[in-house]
Order: structure tokens, then C-alpha cells, then sequence
């Protein structure tokens, strides 16, 4: 049976052979951390990171690719922001389609360091209406966080447009590209962020356990670091350097991890975002249309290929979601997720909580052929 | 020329082929993560998770599996002890041989939270003469933190005895096992301990960018998570659950880490530590030998093998560190450390602060050719 992975929004797969080869020929060849000696091994690796830190400065449009922090995943990049950013008293606003990644730490902060956390409510496709951010913001607002778009419906919401209102106030904003980079323009400097928080094991096509963070430069001057430790940089001093990057990068680097990203971010930059974006479109474009005559289907999000990214979520009527999955898994090798997607307040806001969704999210690795095969499973399977 | 890697404090070179192959073997044949899907490769990334855990509690005496977190460093699993042990008013004693992954995040702390930090007096050799710690413990004593080996002298500090002083007590103990996991017998259980902490690059010879945090069922409730986020368990959830090991691993792991982790914990088993601890010691002997029958050179630490790790530093008369490292390089293929190793605290302790030493550590990989190599070197720029 042909296997069809349709799990992209959880990690990609499979990764370019380039990925691998770059992660290989690391752990070959030069095996080193970087700033930790001054032999050719050592400076090998310290070109490697730099190298890596410029391709996703420039993918992201990053002025300074010391800008860009290397972190073991998406989660960690936002816990540092809320952590290092956060104090008593401060108000937060965040979008009800928010991952556990945004939604823990900061119900942690609220609970225990008196942080207001107040939830902007989306529309059931996912969708936000600005207006909502524009009447929230208050004087103590110290933080706006929005995902890029929705790991569970693939609704984009409007970032750019929140930045450009958020442009030249006292409130830092968060833009979770957990989705997004890699699959859409995700462009830094246009966003207007404080910060934007990626993982690189998704649309960057690299492997997991390896992430980052965009910080602006006010951001890094104010925000404290998740971890101190040793750096190579400033040995003599028992107190963590205030530069970036290393305020906020201690503790040995994960090489390989970086070495397997920039491959996928070269590979992007290469290919080009506008020609993924478009490709992109096209496959959605004929899923959801597939999707909609398909009976007794109901599909969550917007149903537009332009608004969403590779991702959408689907219910069958009287099918139970992880028997769906199973069913599709087992008898036609499509692989989904099914249940919550860690994003419980994203199923509040389209209906589907506890009972969650099928999710089925797409990669540059599927084809014209994949849509049409989940569309003919579920055909075969709603026909019960 | 033959190249002689002698920095294996930094980071172990070059890695068993098998490490890399399982990495590779994770990468192409199974390449998701485990709990965010119910298809068989994602059963399959759980199962290797959890082989993994059971290989690292079965090296490090750990009773269950669970009590093992990964983290992508020792750094990130110090940090996490202390940010989630301590609180406003407690007093924590750590050696004068550590490293900046425990000074740093500790000093902030005492800087910011009114931790009460205090260093208990190593010898010049590296030693520790446990009735200081007696001495220095008081009634609000929280923690004690000690490093196993330094990563400078490679001097073992008395952890056992240490585990045996505070068992029952109400202070918490942590151990830093950077140096010693791997090369020298851990044993979580006879240490009785409440954290250690581990890397998984050096003596464990898996890939930079995975380590993990051994931690006692007391420690579990009472520490709080450093990171929270999505862990594909209580979905519905909006706060991290409290179970072990999910508590402490949020988002995405290091798969192709783990998987290279592993493959090492599970070559060492094989090998046995007894092998790899005589080894050692044959090697050490032999290389602390030959330095001293080098003129002008000082040896730093205890000069006696069976009392260190695979590590010394020393220092040329007339010839500066860097200096002498740079030469070791071009002229003989020998990588070593110069500087102060990101411990200016066990530099200032055996007198080396702030010029540092250089610094050679051995690894499984290393030969009696080797340390005959690096004898002859150091004779032959020592007779100039």
C-alpha cells in the first residue's frame, strides 16, 4: 500500500535528502561546537552557524542575523518571550486559536505572577476581526501574541496588519510562524514584530529539535533569558553577556540540528516562497473542493485555499475522529492526526471541543495524486 | 599529519558510526514524533523514546525510566533545577570547581531573587574536603550542587559521599555529570541524589544538541517546569500536566538526537563502564606521567589518574596559552582547549585566572600513540 503522510503540521516528512546528507556530513566531518577552541574543526563549525543564522535572516527578512536565536523548538522560543518579557500586573492579549504552546506558560503566569491573560475570540473558521484587538489594547497591554496561522484549521489571521497597528506603541508583539515559515511569507521586518518564534522541523523542511526566535532589538535590550550558561564568549564573567546572540544562547548548540535546517532553508530559498505558496494554493484549492462533495462531511476553517495554509480540519457524521484516522490509516496508509492538536482553545473556538477533528495537513512532499486518493478514501468511507 | 582530537571535554570526536546510522535510520525510516499521531511511525518514535529512556535509567541506575527528561543540554537541565527549585530567601552551596552552567544562572538568581549563593573552597588540586560542606550547611540550605569532575582539572569531587551527608535531610542535592557520564561510574540510585544532570555529546557519544535531568520522585513535585507547552498527553488542558516525564517536555524533541544518544548509551553498555574506567585510567596514567617529566610545565589538578576524569590542563613557562594550543594545532595536529573553559570560578580556584591553561581531554577514541604524540610535542616545543 502506498503511503500518503498528510501529518505535515506536526513535522515534515520525509525531509529532502539534502537535510540529511548536510546533518551527516556535520557529524562526519567537522562533529565540533563552535567558540569552544580555535582549531579548524572549531572554526568550521562556528562558519556553519553563521552561515545558518544569515540564509534564515534573509528567508525571514531579518536586518541582522544576530537577531535570530537558535532554540530547540517553537515552544522554547515562546516560553523564553513570556518569561523574559512578563511581570506583574501585565497584560497580555492572545488569539483563541492559540497552540498549548502560547496557551500553558501564560495560564501559568496568570495563575502565579498575577499576569492578565485575555483571549481576543476568533470567528468559528478561525478568522480574527482586528477591530477586536483595536477595542482589547489597553495602557498596561505589554504583549500581543498571534499565531501566524492555525495548526488545527490552517486559518491565517491578519499578523501584518496587527503589526502595522501595533507599530510605534509601548506593546511588544509575538507572532508564532509555527506554521508559516517555510510555507508562506513570513517577512520580519514587514511584520513590524518584537518577536517571531519558528520551529524548524515543519515548513523549513529540517529535522526536530531545533528552532528559533527573531528578536528586535528593542525586545533583546528588555527581555531576560530563559537560560544562562556558558557561551565561549566573555569566560571570565560570572554574569551572562548582554549581546546577542548569546544573551540568549548558552549551553552547547544542537550542531546537527542546525546543520539539517539551513539544508531545508536553502532548498526553500532556492525554490523560491512564491512558487511553494503557489503550488501550495493549488493542491489546497483541489482538497477543499474535494472535501465539499464529499456527504456528510464538515470542514472546519474558512474553505479558502488563499486564507489558509496547508492545513484543514474535517468531522464525518457519526464517526468518531481517531476511528477515522485509524480507518484512513489502516485500510488506505493515509496518515492524519485526529483529537485536540494540543490547541484545546482553538477547538473551543470552531466547535469541535472535546470531541476534536481529523486534521489533515500537506506538504511540498504531496501531490495532485495524495488529494485525490484522501479524497477517494473518504468518499469510500462516508459511503458506509 | 595525523590529526589527535584532544578535546573531548568539549564535545566527543569522532562519533561511533553507529550513532550516526541511527540518527540516519530515524531520519529516512521513521522521521515523526511520538504521541502526535496514531499512525505506526509515530508508534515507532514513541517506541524509540522510550528504549532510550530505558537505556539511559539501566546505564545510570535510575529506578524508573520516567525519571529521566530529555533537555538539549546540561545547561537547560541546570537551569531547570534551579528556576524551578528555588525560591526568594533559600541558600544553595555549590563548589568552587563549577561551571558557568551553574554559576551564571545562580548568580542571576542571587542578583534578582535574593538566593543566597556560597561557594565552598576547593583545594588547588580541585579537591574537596567534605567537612567544609558540613560546615557550611544551615537550616534554609536548599541546595547543594556539585560537579561530578572538573571540566577543567578533571579532579572527581566526592558526589558519593556528599549523596550520603544530605540523604534525609531537607537539602535538595544536585549532581553536574558533564564530565562523567559515560567515562565514570553514575549511579543515580547510590549517589542518592535529586538531580542529575547529564549531556549527551561527551562521554555518552550521541550528537551535540540532546541531554537529559535524572530527578528524584521528591524533587518531581516540587520543582516547577521551566518550559510548558504542548506534550500530545492532556490535550484539553490548558495548564501542562503534572506526571513525569511530561511535566518537564514540552513541544517537540530531538528525535534524531535521542536516536543518536541511544545508539552511544547502548555502545558503552555493551562495552561496560569497568573496561572503560581502566581505559582510562592506563591512559591517564601514562599521559600524567609524561608531563611530568616535562621542564617547566605545571600540571593543575590532583596528577593522579585514578582521582580525575579523562581531563588536565597545564600551563608552559614563558609560553601563553592560546599561544601554546595554536602551536599544538598547526604543528602537530593536536586539538586542545586554551583559556578558561567557561569555569573562571575553578580557574581562580587552583590559581590559573584569568590566563587560563590549556587544556587536554581524552575520549574513548584516543591511543597510547596519542598520548605518546602529545608527550613528544610538548617536550619538543618545551625544549625552544
Amino acid at each position: 500500500m502506498r503511503e500518503i503522510y498528510a501529518d505535515h503540521a506536526a513535522t515534515t516528512f520525509p525531509r529532502p535528502p539534502e537535510v540529511v546528507e548536510n546533518m551527516v556530513h556535520y557529524l562526519r566531518d567537522i562533529g565540533c561546537s563552535p567558540g569552544r577552541g580555535a582549531y579548524h574543526k572549531s572554526l568550521a563549525a562556528a562558519r556553519m552557524v553563521y552561515e545558518a543564522r544569515g540564509l534564515l535572516a534573509r528567508l525571514l527578512a531579518v536586518p541582522e542575523p544576530e537577531q535570530i536565536i537558535f532554540t530547540p523548538n517553537v515552544t522554547t522560543s515562546l516560553n523564553l518571550v513570556f518569561k523574559g518579557l512578563l511581570a506583574e500586573g501585565d497584560h497580555v492579549l492572545i488569539s483563541s486559536m492559540e497552540h498549548n504552546a502560547v496557551v500553558r506558560p501564560l495560564s501559568r503566569l496568570a495563575r502565579e505572577k498575577n499576569v492578565l491573560l485575555e483571549q481576543l475570540a476568533c470567528a468559528p473558521d478561525g478568522t480574527l476581526d482586528l477591530l477586536k484587538l483595536r477595542r482589547a489594547l489597553r495602557p498596561n497591554t505589554r504583549l500581543v501574541v498571534l499565531t501566524h496561522a492555525s495548526n488545527v484549521t490552517g486559518t491565517i489571521l491578519p499578523v501584518y496588519e496587527a503589526g502595522e497597528m501595533l507599530a510605534g506603541t509601548d506593546t511588544f508583539f509575538c507572532v508564532d510562524a509555527a506554521q508559516t515559515a517555510g510555507t508562506e511569507v513570513v517577512d520580519f521586518a514587514a511584520l513590524q514584530c518584537d518577536y517571531l518564534a519558528f520551529t524548524g522541523h515543519k515548513g523549513l523542511l529540517g529535522p526536530p529539535g531545533i528552532g528559533g526566535l527573531c528578536i528586535s532589538r528593542r525586545a533583546a535590550t528588555v527581555t531576560r533569558p530563559l537560560i544562562e550558561g556558558g557561551t565561549g564568549s566573555r569566560s571570565e564573567d560570572e554574569y551572562q553577556p548582554d549581546f546577542l546572540p548569546d544573551k540568549f544562547e548558552s549551553g552547547t548548540q544542537n550542531m546537527p540540528g542546525i546543520a539539517g535546517l539551513a539544508a531545508g532553508v536553502r532548498l526553500i530559498s532556492d525554490t523560491g516562497l512564491a512558487v511553494i505558496c503557489k503550488e501550495r494554493t493549488t493542491l489546497m484549492e483541489s482538497l477543499l473542493s474535494g472535501l465539499a462533495e464529499i456527504n456528510g462531511l464538515t470542514i472546519h476553517g474558512t474553505k479558502e485555499a488563499a486564507k489558509s495554509v496547508y492545513t484543514v480540519s474535517i468531522n464525518m457524521a457519526g464517526v468518531d475522529c481517531s476511528d477515522l484516522s485509524f480507518m484512513l490509516d489502516q485500510a488506505y496508509g493515509i496518515q492524519t492526526r485526529a483529537g485536540l492538536h494540543c490547541a484545546p482553545l482553538a477547538h473551543k473556538t470552531i466547535g469541535t471541543f472535546p470531541q476534536g477533528t481529523v486534521r489533515f495537513s500537506l506538504g511540498y512532499q504531496n501531490t495532485a495524486d495524495d488529494v485525490a486518493a484522501i479524497i477517494a478514501a473518504l468518499r469510500e468511507i462516508s459511503a458506509f
